[in-house]
């Protein structure tokens, strides 16, 4: 195991199988952007502190650069026998610059770098993710700008319920993404990714972090319009991590509304309703049966349903009942986040795709747009305002020639006058042929 | 069972267990208040049509506007044969008026109704539970006023770790609690009370909604700020059901907070902590040890955290994958949405004038401050800045100055220079002792 | 609020709100019988261990026998104001037999009371599920032998697979709730309704409880196989709540499967799939759309999946983290066991006679049976075990076979021999013909 | 990509980003192993129905024969380009045997391979993890052993309750893990890793199973006692995934009880209980506070109760209503459970060398024994039994005392006859300080 941060009051070593149970490199590698912003920013608050010379912190500053890059452009390999990325981070500028390492993480923890980490992140992850949810509402407004003045069935209770606009029908998926979309950006808006409160309490340093943080955003040229800030509370700030539960939420409302599209159009696409033909390439067969052509990226969607609740529920479990400030429990926070991140960005980068790929069988659906059932309510509405019959009664009369035609299997524009008469002397032929031819 | 809205087309009367096992009236009378509401725009944009005439709009105003007090005085007593509460209204509208009522659900569905319900509720709760948060935060600023200038110990992984100011303490709660607040607030902010979708499609009505919201809030007198408008997109209006799953995840964020308060409050009252004096009023005795006083609030507290997750859980589970629009899966939603509403607003009732009872026991904490061990950053510190060492090296040397005073359990402050110097040549008696005096 | 069983050591009332917010009576009144089973178990123990006279024993006997069959009758209406059942009967003896009931509740806790009740209760309750899940399996084999000998079609990724026996589907329903009844009777004969642990460490009358449970079955004449023993481990006895947890795991697993067939009932009646026609008296119709005949009992189970996860996630969160023994936490649990209890035997009550009342539309099903891509498996039987040919070319020549009928939109079994023997010579339209045809 | 087993029917080439978002490669290679043992019941069967001649069998079960010892040396390296750890077996055996490859897959579907797999993996991992269970009750059994005789104070609501002994204590955490460990047992008693469903509906392969598998446990030598049995019924066999469901469950539970305990030692290790002191090779330091000596094993233990309940509910989700029979949303059944056993088996296999490490604080615990509300109820028990006092009035009694003795900041065992005379005749300083002293 690489060296440790901490150890000084211990006699014995850490135990090799508790070692491998606690760590966490081999999945807060992911953070290692941030941590060395984390630590580009604590330099700068040391050598307004008087602890670091200029030179010193030059140094220092050079040498997190250097690994800075490295991250950006993906060389970076972290030890995976190192305890966490903040200990990694350190051994690799001690590799760079010797001794002077040791003056580092002076008056720092890693509750306060890992709050920090996990804000920048959640951040810049949901401000992907609004991009991604807005490439998934143009490819709805692409395929209803397709199939204009294009109807379909409309259901409630999956039966058939009323002729409905195809645009209408995708306008209303417009509708809830772009709230999905709105919720990724009053998140992100809400973030600031706030530090320099020790290991709870503050430390001398603190009051430095807004001279260290003044410079900053010039100094690295964040392409990020993150949000920085000295702590307003260093405890709540080591001890809270609603802000992830808050984004975990987002994501399942998120994942949500994508599992209720994949059910769409997974019943649009079997052979009894075939509506759509889904786009093959995203779609597989059967190693048994050779004629399958089977909707595997909408099941998949719909499975991740699943994970992506249990990840929420997850760390709303970890979080119940811990007592202030920082436990260790809620190390456990970043795999349900990254696992949940990972799949929603997967899913939304390649459904945009998908959409664009959906081609409606227009005659089936023309076809199923013939069934009178469709047109009750117009009948209703023309009882109502033409003939003035309480909406009450106009219910109960259309229900009974729904019954009738069920009954004697024929369809009511070919009901006769006399037939239609038996129900309702505001029935006739002529007007039922309008409404449901 | 009573008077129902359907049933023109069935042929066989409802099975009775079944018309229990379905029927959703025993819990969705609370949304009475809201379904007025509805009707009452709902007539006016049928006078708007010229489907009713003023006259007949004015008679079912005044009907609905008594059922509207009743409700309000507390004097609404739902027959719990009806179906559901829109079907109760409509029932009780006929007694008032006859026949006329046979008018009033024209063109109008179910499906618009509880949506227009549910959003109406969600939006008042809301901003109950923000006055209620803003309470809590009040009772927290008076337990801090009543000990300015006090200190406790803080803790990270439930050990002693540094002495702290009670004021950050409780005030790290009031931050979260304020965050809770705020996102309350932004959610009642969000919330449009939208209406117009008959089953999904909209009706002739729907224009008729604009022109009946124009009046309806001063007829009505709305004590509410409440958001009236004509719905977006029909489709999605009766579909969805992402602002409860929101409102469900704000109030789980808010009840992890409140059980990790109540963790704190039961381990400072412990024998053992004894750090705090519960107020009596709010604990419990066994009926078997006499000597007996349980936290039963804070355990109550804590362990429903449960029940709100569940909650959650819940209404995420019943919307998975739904097709559109609307299912009769979807009426479960309310039993949760209740319950957390109901919870949480007791829980914080009572939580606000709990805080205020608490009582520190400063002796106890006094002593506990003595600790040592609560003052290692600081030595930390004065090494780092005043000695200038590197705090790697610090750390080290007040660890094994930890270890050997354990382990020979003396008392840091107690060190000779000669065994201080064996650490450090930067350490002695002096320094030690006003650090750790 | 009623006479409490504690308080000497209090020197305020407890307050009035939080009386309300602790209190449990409202629900777990619903334990009475087992409540009263204990104290007579009790009172033996008492009498054996000389703290109450025979003659004493015998007067609380018979008042509690009193309330026994009052329960029994359905007569029994607890008094609200009483803080929970434990507290209500002992209020009620003390009715009945004066200052004799200061002696009913010696030496006992209601911890170990609230422990024997719900074991006893589960215990109960799933062989009553069990009974109702044998009801439901009768209904599918009453259903399989109306349909004897008749085919439908089978599905993967909800596309058409193969041909399927109608038996087959059925059974495989049948093996499903065959194994989640045997997970109840699993269940139930593990369940031991102990007692005699006083508030965890048992009492001077623990020894004394094995001498009163010998003669309590024949005295009680308990209908119940219920096995009555004490405690093994009091401390444990009082602390765990696992068996609630397990049977809450048990009912999900057996809930998850009654939304899978709702599914598939939901889907098979829809208009496109229109293979069933669903018992009229467990639909309901739509106050706007006469047409509607919706299957709101099948949408109606598959959302209660949401509120069964709910409810054990709700327990499972309770108990997370925990210390021993009972903690007040621990009272929550009832309501989520008594909600998923109440849901299923609802469910399967009306499932039972549900399944009866589905027709098959045979005259569809046999019509979607023409299709030939549901034999493309017998196709590659034939080839694989008449013409010897490895599978993975079968299935590759068949694929394309299939592309091309689709491309071309014709039938393979009207493919000519030139054509088929562009795809494989071993294929010819005889053999075709027998197969899809 | 590597070679797929399906791809006849489709013109376009799978999407390249889409075959990575729907590959299960990457989790699904940890069944390798069983999915070999399938491979070779499969060519069996092939044999006995005379697909495959005797010396094709033989080769082809070399050929697997190879790739099964890789695997149990470790040696087993999936490529991660292909689809599934089926796909990758058989392209393995192709690579080893050529163009007879062809002949592996025949009239085998994937769906049948993986219900196998997975049967056989959880009957495999729950006799493991009792073994471990059984391991973690030895521990206990021992530490028991260690302190013989000694008594700890026993609590309820976190609250001083009553003294008891250590050893009912360890014993209570026996029978509930003894539970736990039975529960594993019925568990994989029960598994049938069955086979021979084809896609759903078997094949005319199925009935040479039965042949297939009598003489394979000779043939492989499988050192499990698993039960290998023919689909009973094949539609259910690839349909469900409910005893994945109950494993979780399982481990569910019994990670609830490893957070309690985890929880009452966290509580036992504070600064403040201080009564055991945990084994400094199984906690970790801070690296700011050199003090620290955290007990991050149990926080982490606290912790992943988190995870493991998510992965039970993101399973219970995904097979929230799937129509029947496979669909491929239950490929992510895998990870969740993957996960869960890990956790467990990690987490108790740390655990039993623990708890060894557990030393208690011998005497904090005497002198905290020295408590006297801890001897309430053997004071009440001495009223009861030997004053005969209904136990009402001596609860009643006793509180007062309890509370005069707060009040006054006395001792209960320092009062005179005539001052405990005020509280009962009953009473005198003898009997007190025997009972109390």
């Amino acid at each position: 195991m690489a060296k440790k941060l901490w150890g000084g009051r211990f006699k014995k070593e850490i135990d090799i199988d508790f070692f491998e149970f606690q760590k966490s490199i081999q999945y807060d590698y992911r953070l290692a952007l941030y941590d060395v912003t984390h630590s580009q920013i604590h330099i700068l608050a040391l050598k307004d502190a008087g602890i670091l010379t200029p030179k010193e912190e030059k140094k220092l500053h050079f040498a997190l650069q250097e690994i800075y890059t490295e991250i950006k452009e993906n060389k970076f390999k972290p030890n995976l026998q190192s305890e966490d990325i903040h200990t990694e981070i350190q051994n690799r500028v001690e590799k760079k610059v010797g001794k002077l390492a040791d003056k580092l993480h002076t008056l720092r923890s890693r509750n306060d770098q890992i709050a920090f980490d996990e804000k920048f992140y959640c951040r810049k992850q949901s401000l992907e993710i609004e991009k991604l949810i807005l490439e998934v509402i143009k490819s709805f407004l692409e395929l209803s700008r397709r199939y204009i003045g294009f109807s379909i069935v409309g259901y409630t209770h999956t039966q058939r319920a009323q002729k409905v606009d195809f645009k209408d029908y995708l306008g209303s998926f417009v509708c809830i993404f772009e709230r999905d979309r709105k919720r990724c950006d009053d998140f992100s808006n809400k973030i600031v990714a706030s530090l320099g409160s020790g290991a709870f309490k503050g430390t001398i340093l603190t009051k430095h972090y807004d001279n260290a943080l003044q410079g900053i955003i010039k100094k690295l040229a964040l392409d990020e319009t993150i949000k920085l800030q000295t702590v307003e509370n260093p405890l709540e700030h080591v001890s809270d991590r609603d802000f992830i539960v808050e984004f975990l939420s987002i994501l399942s409302i998120l994942q949500m509304h994508l599992s209720r599209f994949a059910e769409d159009m997974i019943l649009f696409s079997t052979q009894e309703f075939n509506f759509v033909d889904l786009p093959e390439e995203f779609c597989t067969g059967s190693s048994l049966m050779p004629h399958k052509k089977n909707p595997d990226f909408l099941e998949l969607v719909r499975g991740y349903t699943g994970r992506i609740y249990g990840n929420l529920m997850a760390l709303l479990t970890i979080m119940k009942g811990l007592p202030l400030t920082y436990n260790r429990d809620m190390q456990l926070d970043k795999e349900p986040l990254f696992s949940s991140v990972d799949i929603i960005k997967d899913e939304l980068k390649i459904l945009a795709r998908f959409i664009k790929g959906i081609k409606l069988n227009e005659k089936v659906i023309e076809k199923a747009l013939e069934d009178e059932s469709l047109y009750t309510v117009d009948l209703a509405e023309y009882l109502v305002k033409e003939k003035k019959i309480p909406f009450a009664q106009a219910h109960e009369i259309i229900g009974k020639v729904i019954r009738y035609a069920e009954d004697n299997k024929c369809k009511i524009k070919d009901m006769e006058d006399s037939l239609l008469n038996t129900f309702s002397a505001h029935l006739n032929h002529k007007i039922i042929k309008e409404i449901f031819g």
